[in-house]
């Protein structure tokens, strides 16, 4: 009966939601011929891996479920929605939880299950990404996946007294969304974990990054990635970003003063001058760091941020977590774990990799996203790429591309 | 439709949870007769205050929802469920923040919110707790509660754009309930919350509490408070626990090993040598503190637990909040604020106050609990009151009654 | 012997020292021709106040003892000398503590006071900064300027069991300067606190900036200051950095690649593409804020870094700390305060204003300083002001001047 | 003149001092016949290493140098000298850094270099402790002592870019020695650092701790151990406390009201109901943690002194640091370590060891403490051995001794 009432209840959500063309998106690889901000002449500075995304550090898996329907006046519990949720599993669908540390910049906004990341050292499961007002379903999804797909410790005996702490991101996307519908449901969680995968990653409106705005632009999810020599290896670190910050008078690529050079097409609502938005930022990297190394990566993507503009205003939820790879099946209930250790001295390259693939990624989130219209006629403008190339070959910045002209 | 399917799903829970008893346990004050701690004769220091409860800090409401429903064998997401939902409301059902800071002993557990009260330095709604697997229903239900009911800030204007960040914590009740059956659901919590009141707070198996454990013994909610007169002037000082920590072995109650007097009647579940539980500390006062002043008061709850002989292991989720109610519209967007600070050198009576208040509401926990008998027959006996004088009394601290003796 | 050798030392140092002239040039004004960044056309957003310099928040003095002494190899004990100390006094020689708070960005450093800092919530002395090894000695000296001063609070009663924690930070000359032959003495820690006091702010290799280097020039003290409206009224925030940090080729000036415009010129020592400095910021405003909003403060210094090319390496101590002038009188050991705070919505404007004014403290810090030679002939160039003014030019950044062409 | 007058200074200190006794009692092991807590029939928990104190961890060298010189009426500058200095060497003499972490209950203290402990995750020398106002030279004095040791890094190179950010903490001595005379100097630190050694601890009024008092009885240094086997292994854990804390009326020894008990003999100054003191509390272990496993071990000490009555008030600087001795060699600037890290799980022993062995250490340091009278003929008292020993009696805690009755 419970089961029954459940089901009804999808069906409701999946009229809403166009769940088909919700999973298209989802699985797709975006296609060949994607622009990225790279491809459009921004000059970026170091080497990213061959996706230039989190996928490049081995093992990591992306998913989104992407939320879309209906259009015009908000009505609380029906739409439009605008939104979704997007998962990272550090080591795809394997229980082996990985060393992590975790920073807020400004903390305005909810990243749930850091107390015991911070106290334990690992992050022992994938960190979700969604919408402000869905973080406890997707938390509780999360969890009922995992007991479900029997993603635990083969230690922890019986699933009966399984227990898990998950880590749920959000920003907030209440200006295109009807935020307060509460529409990512369990299925959609189930979805994005269960799609994920390595290779390319979606970006722009997808996942929990659908209804996103930055700098006055459409934002939502980006990535990007880096590969370094250090420590007598070669290490990669990839970010995904959750974006949905900033003003657009501070707005800078490159250097280069882009907001003040477009200073049309900001979004239709909300004042962008005063920042109200958020960050969620997610660092992996193969690299074998420890959990309090892990922490000082963290602290570096504020960096990122703020060479794209911005300060972190009092309305943002800028949050951030980094986990590595490095020492696959050190956890353990009983074992006393042989771990690798990177020196401090050697952190320095990962340091500047993380700062550099913050900032492609963002720029990535607002090059892939596509102008949205929202609840109210409420509309996000994409950044036009011609006026940005344009703004980037004002100031001699703009890398000139010698092939066929990138595709809008 | 979707309402139809949720009440659908309603009704099912209220076959399980016989929701009318519930609401009767939840609504009835405590019986005047009720036998708490100091009752028994435990000599506590410092003077409570009338209700000896959080409640004795004005304004507050407590109110709990309980889920008691079936026997047996555990089947996940039929039951049996031995669970619920705590709600403290600093200031009752008004939208006015109280400042408030946060500490983690242990963070092996969850306190959802804390990132934004340490960087706002307000608590902007309830404290709930629950188990935890239903913080995330908790969490979403609140913001849903908090939409319906229009708590929130006139500034905030429309509620389209209305967001929250509740603070939702937890401690694990799965050896007694059915945890993976999530069977909290959004009419608990505003059960709970539109139930809040004033005046005497139920104590033991109640509301978030119902399916504790402490020291091997029955726990849950607990509470306790202090009066004291500094900074010119008098302030109380109150403090809730949902306790769910501790081994029998290092047990003391007013300094005396009561864990070694009472080696038996331990739960007839896991293993009670090995600390694996929580507590969740909720502490209030009416003194004007600013927050970095009360994430000072919130650490000392550390203080009170070890006197009960809890060494914070490995397993156990030990994280406090500490609000106060003492600058009463403070909170604005835009105005600034004229606030009261009581002078650092005047905070030491109120750390003593809390770390004794801590400990008095544990042992109240312990006092109040009934034995409970939960999936597949896995029993947590109650504390034997006469043990407890017996113990107390063999090494010279029992508090001896002159009136009738109290009932058990 | 031990005494004698001692008696000597000072003595060198003294002779080494030539206290009259570091006395001149600590108590001059700088010359009003003296050019700052702003000067030459560094395009930087937001209003300075009138000094452009911390000072500009009221009441702020700052006090700067210059050791320049010897030439040639480095003789442990002997020199040559290139050090200094800087002295920021809150409220002048008035003992009346204020709000701060401080962060960390990369704790590869020192920063003594910032334990009771962050439990107290006050500032209650100076602000010192030096260089790594003489921290120590710097800050016992300040005790006993505050003692033979009574400098403390009227409530302390009796200067007999007065007692203090200073707050002193450090970075590195040791690659101009003999740092292991620690000249710093009590008698320049008092010349630096007794100097002291508002106006212009000499910059570049004076007080404790004396050795420093910053992205592979000479670097030094800097500061720069923002005037904004918020909350309802005008408020000034001021920065003073001692800046000593960052590689050549991530050097960015308002946007600009300048580090990869001025390729030569490194100084003639290290590995400057090894990031291995420092940078102390301490940051200044008469808002009234709360400790916790000082502490949020402190950490947008970050974003201020990170415009100029920091990644804040591992070998880096980034550590910053703010305070408000905005509460005068509130300290007390008995009183209960009543203190104004901004409101959190308000604190944007004061964030943005911390990032520019860092960005320009640092460019200030760099246009100031002079070529220096120390010990063993190691040398750090000064950054020329031509050719940071072609590189600005070529990137269509620099601000073309219309009156007489600035003085180098 | 002024240099004259520092000769001089120094000149009375040492003939204050009295150096060669001072070394004698630095020197000599404490006597056979020292009475301890443990021999007075204190039943403290678990099991203690050989000699019961922090050097039971192998590797771990303490060295004291006692300062006590001149009687009567306080001159500044002249006396009287009740005061030291304490060092605590990881291992010994030798360079090779070993993990740590930091917590403070209450940070109205110093404990330098606690900045790069945090950041770094790497305790690179000893832990010294000292008087309020001597933090600094004993600061500088290290760094003097390392670069004449040729205590550093092999890669590190030459010592003329030797740097070092030491590891400096304190109580206030100032109620019986003259604090702001700086009577501590720099040979002091040499002694105590070059006569640390392994074996028997001396306790009581010695080396940092000679001017202590606490819980309103005479203080000081006071030491303990405890043997684990988890995780797989047997390790040890070590506690040292400077104790400095607490009041008479919350005193409590193996959980009876000792406070209650003996309320004459308190200080005969300062109101010893306002707790003011500090404690500054080491802890060392053989087992091998990473730096975020002994963030929360450090944090552990708090459940130490809470047995014994504290409830950290305002003016207390209880600060405490953590290390590991466990994996030698890992520290490196360039090799990427191999590490063992014990599991989470196993980490409860250790937490417990670490409650108890704090807890015992205070008792230690109060029962080695001898009556001391200071400045200003300012007296405390020694805790008398046979009331203790009543008062555990009274209660039904003391352990019966079946040999000779200890020694008072």
């Amino acid at each position: 009966m419970l089961i029954f009432a459940r089901a009804m209840a999808v069906s409701l959500v999946a009229a809403l939601a166009v769940l088909p063309s919700m999973s298209e998106a989802e699985t797709s690889p975006p296609a060949a011929q994607t622009v990225r901000a790279r491809d459009l002449g921004v000059p970026f500075d170091g080497t990213p891996g061959p996706l230039n995304a989190i996928t490049d550090v081995p093992g990591i898996e992306v998913g989104h479920t992407t939320l879309i329907a209906g259009e015009g006046k908000l009505v609380t519990g029906k739409g439009p929605v605008r939104t979704g949720v997007t998962a990272i599993l550090p080591r795809g669908k394997t229980y082996d939880p990985v060393y992590a540390g975790w920073h807020a910049l400004n903390g305005n906004g909810e990243l749930t299950g850091t107390t015991w990341v911070e106290e334990s050292g690992w992050l022992e499961g994938p960190v979700m990404i969604t919408n402000t007002h869905s973080v406890g379903t997707v938390r509780d999804s999360t969890i009922e996946w995992a007991h479900q797909r029997k993603f635990f410790a083969p230690l922890a005996g019986e699933p009966d007294t399984f227990w898990m702490l998950p880590v749920v991101g959000e920003t907030y996307d209440g200006d295109l969304s009807d935020i307060n519908g509460f529409h990512v449901k369990k299925e959609h969680v189930f979805a994005a974990l269960d799609g994920a995968k390595g290779g390319p990653v979606a970006e722009g409106n997808v996942g929990g990054g659908t209804g996103m705005i930055t700098h006055g632009f459409k934002g939502g999810i980006g990535t990007s990635s880096r590969v370094v020599t250090t420590g007598g290896g070669e290490f990669t670190v990839g970010v995904l970003v959750q974006s949905n910050y900033g003003i657009r008078d501070t707005f800078t690529v490159a250097g280069v003063p882009v907001g003040r050079e477009i200073t049309d097409l900001t979004a239709t609502y909300g004042d962008h001058n005063q920042e109200t938005g958020s960050i969620i930022i997610v660092i992996a990297t193969d690299a074998p760091l420890l959990p309090h190394q892990l922490k000082r990566v963290a602290q570096r993507a504020t960096m990122g941020v703020a060479r794209n503009g911005s300060y972190a205003s009092n309305g943002s939820g800028d949050i951030f977590i980094a986990f590595s790879t490095g020492n696959p099946g050190a956890w353990s209930r009983e074992e006393t774990a042989k771990v690798a250790s990177l020196s401090n001295d050697s952190l320095s390259p990962i340091f500047r990799a993380t700062v550099e693939a913050t900032e492609e990624a963002v720029i990535n989130a607002l090059v892939a996203a596509k102008t949205m219209t929202g609840i109210n006629g409420n509309t996000a403008h994409a950044i036009p790429h011609d006026r940005l190339q344009a703004a980037l070959r004002k100031y001699g910045r703009l890398v000139e591309q010698t092939g066929p002209a990138p595709k809008n």
